[in-house]
């Protein structure tokens, strides 16, 4: 509903109510678009464009999986749960339209001792929102419920012309194969993160398990750690080539350049080669980073031999790292070049319960 | 993307590629209706009827929140993750279009012993796509991860013509009151279920604290516990009331009369007074469990006195149990009716982190 319900003289300053009304103030001056309804009813209301199809995701965060209470502080993780989402919608060249967020919060963070706008729910809520914004966002609805580890499941909702969007399953034979961005600076983050987060734990002891002192990033390592504590969703890029019509195919780099590309190649039904002397790898990783790690959110494309891409899409490098090859039976599905020729490429990314 | 794809002769028989391959098997022979393009993208794609919104709401299902491994099989808690989205449809009068889950689960029911079909995953798939399917509603995408405790966000989008939807926010001042079926036969199922889950673990003995055995339910009790073991959200009424334009707002009565009650007074900034002489209260219920209990998944709705409503819809019947009178300024919100006269009810419904 809108969000000037005028709040009760009674406002509980805790729980589940205190939260819902925090966050239904911080989205009030939202500029809706296709919004029509937002926060308060038992649903929102969007009201897509003639023509468009809606692209819909859905991106479950833990804490204790997908980011640590001890390396990441609640802005990040805010940042890093919305990035996830818009992520897929700029794989697809989508153009958000609207976020979701289910919360789960353990008792102890949904009832937090001294000053709303300091405590982890609120600072969580300002990575997101401001992400949100960046990229015109509005946050539309969701739910909030106890769980034992700080959660949040983000659904984004994104718009594109009918038959439009970039998809998995179009990669031919014979097209090359693009990154934007550099690769591998998400996973070389982790060491650094570990490190600096056993030091300050040394330095200050956190007050209690659930609320540890995220380290401080000295200014030297902040190039390679905003890489993983802050990603940028590829959305303009996205947008540009789908735009365009440059690229036949997309994915966007969540579990790492051997994992994506595997699906990638699976869903098409082709294979694929990349060569590793091409590849962008960021200051500070290596090349099993760039092969292998995740979190790097960069768009992995394809796009025919004839197509003209430019050096740059919207300020961000785009790097031809390989091609793709037919389908070959019993054959491995990616392939890596080397000097005594190509060797499988087996997916070594992020898999949970692995 | 289709659910097609031939499965590798090496296909995982654990973990996250074989539960996602088991999703996307499962979930091959849907009718897809509006979704243009299912599981197996970043994102899925929904093609909209022209002149259609779109309703969309996620609901996070917790075990130890919203459900217990001791007392409900995984098949009702699929069912009851899914029922409380469609009834946020229902609510809005909104017909399903498509939903997606994002699945938690801890490592030992991610990675089952013994056979598929009748691990807890695939038991919790029987109860939320047997109820998808009786709902023509596809499961269309999601997410997985490792969670401490199995949870389930279920998001449910649904389609309703531009403007037609049910609101909560529009309830106007002489308008009567209704619900649809019976009322406090979630909440009352409550203490049986505690008693026959306290017996079952006395006579056999779980094998471990996450995979616990549910009780049977003695037929005789069936009746009450499938109100809350098998809740039936109320899409055909819901549909019924909007394609008819006789219901002024509505509200799907999930947290309990007098708080759902409650939101939809403060939505529309009237107030409401509940005669409980008129309330269709479950056999075996009380009218504190009809008044403040959960779970019952009806619809609450407003019509004006002049609207003829019939006794029932869609073979359930329809109860007017009171009427909304103008906002007042510092009174109660919600009153009942007593011999001695108005008495405010306040709302004693469920709230988290309370």
């Amino acid at each position: 509903m809108t969000s000037s319900t005028p709040h009760s003289a009674r406002e509980p300053r805790r729980g589940e109510l205190a939260i819902l009304r925090h966050i239904r103030s911080r989205t009030a001056g939202q500029a809706y678009g296709a919004v029509r309804l937002g926060i308060g009813d038992d649903c929102a209301l969007l009201r897509p464009r003639p023509g468009e199809e809606l692209a819909v995701t859905t991106d479950l965060t833990v804490a204790g999986t997908h980011f640590r209470l001890d390396w990441h502080t609640p802005e990040s993780a805010g940042h890093r749960a919305l990035a996830r989402g818009l992520s897929d919608l700029a794989a697809m060249g989508a153009r958000p339209v609207a976020a979701f967020l289910s919360l789960g919060l353990p008792r102890e963070l949904a009832n937090p001792k001294g000053r709303w706008a300091s405590s982890w729910v609120a600072r969580f809520l300002d990575g997101l929102l401001a992400l949100a914004a960046a990229h015109k966002t509005p946050l539309a609805g969701g739910d909030l419920s106890e769980t034992p580890v700080p959660l949040a499941d983000i659904v984004l909702i994104g718009s594109v012309p009918q038959g439009k969007a970039l998809l998995r399953s179009t990669a031919l034979p014979g097209h090359l194969l693009y990154v934007t961005g550099t690769l591998g600076g998400g996973a070389a983050s982790l060491p650094h993160l570990n490190r600096l987060a056993r030091q300050s734990a040394k330095q200050s002891p956190a007050q209690s398990k659930i609320r540890p002192n995220p380290p401080r990033v000295p200014a030297a390592l902040a190039p390679l750690l905003d890489r993983h504590l802050w990603p940028q969703p590829r959305l303009a890029q996205g947008l540009w080539l789908r735009r365009r019509s440059l690229a036949s195919a997309a994915i966007d780099l969540s579990d790492g350049l051997s994992t994506d590309l595997s699906h990638l190649c699976e869903e098409s039904r082709v294979s694929a080669e990349i060569d590793p002397s091409l590849l962008p790898i960021h200051p500070g990783a290596t090349l099993d980073y760039a092969l292998h790690g995740g979190d790097d959110y960069e768009l992995l494309f394809t796009a025919p031999p004839a197509a003209r891409l430019p050096n740059s899409i919207a300020g961000v490098f785009v790097t031809r790292i390989g091609r793709i090859l037919p389908a070959h039976r019993n054959g491995p599905v990616v392939t890596l070049l080397s000097p005594k020729g190509p060797r499988p490429l087996k997916p070594q990314g992020w898999e949970h319960f692995s």
